[in-house]
């Protein structure tokens, strides 16, 4: 479903990336065009009200130097979010926002209209509009980096559930009686194959095999971190490739089961494990082909994203043309 | 969303559910109010020409007794089937049944539009419109029988993805390096929490401990059945006590794991194994409760199917009142 008709005249949005490390601002199109943007670090040590004024500003700079017609803000946040009423509710990476009343605030500085949605869900928002899931209706996207999050396109929409929080697809459990996750739960993939996930099994791993090159790596630059993982696996270090294999198991229980629930026409990972590339996609697709239900599997591709760097501010910008999200008019 | 306004005039429709071991046909309101009904065997050993035309016969004498307007014919079968074409492939438990034209020949036959669709969404729309679904607008069904399938209420519709496959949510995987399941995955719920895959691991118990009481009710009546587990559990036989945690353990990562992707209003288990009443549901309630990010299970009700008997032709029903199914005009 396209946002607006490929003959009309692009609408322009205001599109604002709140993340625990920097803000983005951006004015986007209405065909994903980013007519201009502008980053800097966010600072949460000041609180949310410096941060606001300082996103506030950016924005007043953009808008004065692109005098097109912009109709709307699309915000895109860490969450945990309440929607429903505007506010962030304490993100673990924006520590002292508690009930944050943003979209009251931007809304009184800006004078336009805010929609809000989590992060994940508006990364699934660009990728579906504008991204490696244009074309389909249905879509399943899964971002792998520090955590594992992700947002779902049924019909053609964004899938919300009751209270907003559909697609927590990383508390997926992949292992019955595993080990306990942050979030309740036991054996979550979000546990076992996140960044951090990652990282904690490999310096158990570089710990048993001393010798591996993964602990060479490890002693040379005083940390493991899934780079190092990389780095080992591309030099085809032997308990690493195992390490690996075990991971892409993991990872395929977890998207196969997705794929069992939501019969997709896309899975589309992003993130920045996805910079695996194809140590990433080839085997995982092979493995979830092997792990689900010949008529579920024909036709489903599991693809990178594509919006790349660009995906907070183009997802902030979906979120406004094309999420259901909250208005305040 | 109610099927009708409770002021309107009730519309009916005739009801068939074709199941491996019997046939039942109603004509049912759309209030769900069952006018009349019939069941008998399938015999599915006489081939489906034979069978349709027992239904067709039995469809007649319903008509004939009760002249209330009908409108329409709702069919549950169980699947695969190609609902775009109306055809019934290959199901497990109809042999012979090789893409055979049931909508079409339904339709000659009775002079009616036909809706079609599997067991398990026809068993999900009935608790939904007429059972303990009632209310909801994001509702997953279980039905834990021989296997265990699912139904997806989400925004008040079946939700059924690419290919009308979504919901195969036996198949979530809760055990990454699991035994091989039917399906081709591995680790999936149903191989190990089904009707069948209770007794499978049962038998297993009762072999490893032949003091135990399962062993001796399974020599006694010469079968281990998920009966014989609920008997012995009745029981408070120490073998099965642990058995029966372990079985919750399994359900409780399944039921987590979709209520992390769907955040459900209800959770609605039907089935035989619901027939495990209390034993199945309070501790299945706390450990799903455990195991689930506290935002997504507030307010999540974990309940017992209420159609009952009756969940078939309700089913059956609901897919021509409410389905949005394949309907041949």
């Amino acid at each position: 479903m396209p946002l607006l008709s490929p003959e009309a005249p692009p609408r322009h949005v205001l599109a604002i990336d709140i993340g625990g490390t920097k803000l983005a601002v951006g004015i986007v199109s209405s065909r994903g065009e980013i007519a201009d943007s502008a980053r800097t670090p966010t600072h949460v040590e000041f609180g949310p009200d410096v941060v606001l004024s300082r996103i506030v500003g950016l924005s007043r700079d953009l808008l004065r130097r692109h005098p097109v017609a912009v109709d709307m803000i699309g915000v895109g946040c860490g969450g945990p979010l309440d929607t429903g009423r505007g506010l962030v509710k304490n993100p673990p990476n924006l520590p002292g926002w508690n009930d944050y009343p943003l979209v009251q605030h931007l809304q009184d500085a800006l004078g336009l209209r805010v929609a809000l949605d989590n992060d994940a869900n508006a990364a699934a928002l660009a990728e579906f509009h504008f991204g490696a899931g244009r074309g389909t209706r249905h879509m399943v996207y899964f971002t792998i980096s520090t955590g594992i999050g992700g947002g779902l396109i049924l019909n053609g929409d964004l899938y919300r559930g009751k209270f907003g929080n559909a697609g927590e697809i990383g508390h997926v459990q992949v292992e019955y009686d595993g080990e306990p996750c942050n979030c309740g739960g036991r054996g979550c993939l979000e546990h076992y194959a996140s960044g951090t996930g990652i990282a904690r099994r490999a310096r158990k791993l570089a710990e048993r095999y001393p010798d591996s090159l993964l602990n060479t790596l490890a002693e040379h630059s005083g940390e493991i971190t899934a780079h190092t993982v990389k780095a080992a696996l591309e030099a085809n270090d032997s308990a690493t490739v195992d390490f690996w294999a075990e991971t892409i198991e993991m990872l395929a229980a977890g998207v196969a089961s997705v794929v069992h629930a939501f019969d997709p026409e896309r899975v589309v990972i992003g993130g920045g494990i996805s910079k695996f590339g194809d140590l990433l996609f080839e085997p995982l697709r092979s493995r979830v082909k092997a792990r689900t239900m010949p008529p579920l599997m024909e036709g489903v591709d599991i693809v990178p994203a594509s919006c790349a760097d660009d995906v907070g501010v183009l997802g902030a910008a979906a979120v406004a043309l094309g999420g259901q999200t909250m208005v305040v008019s």
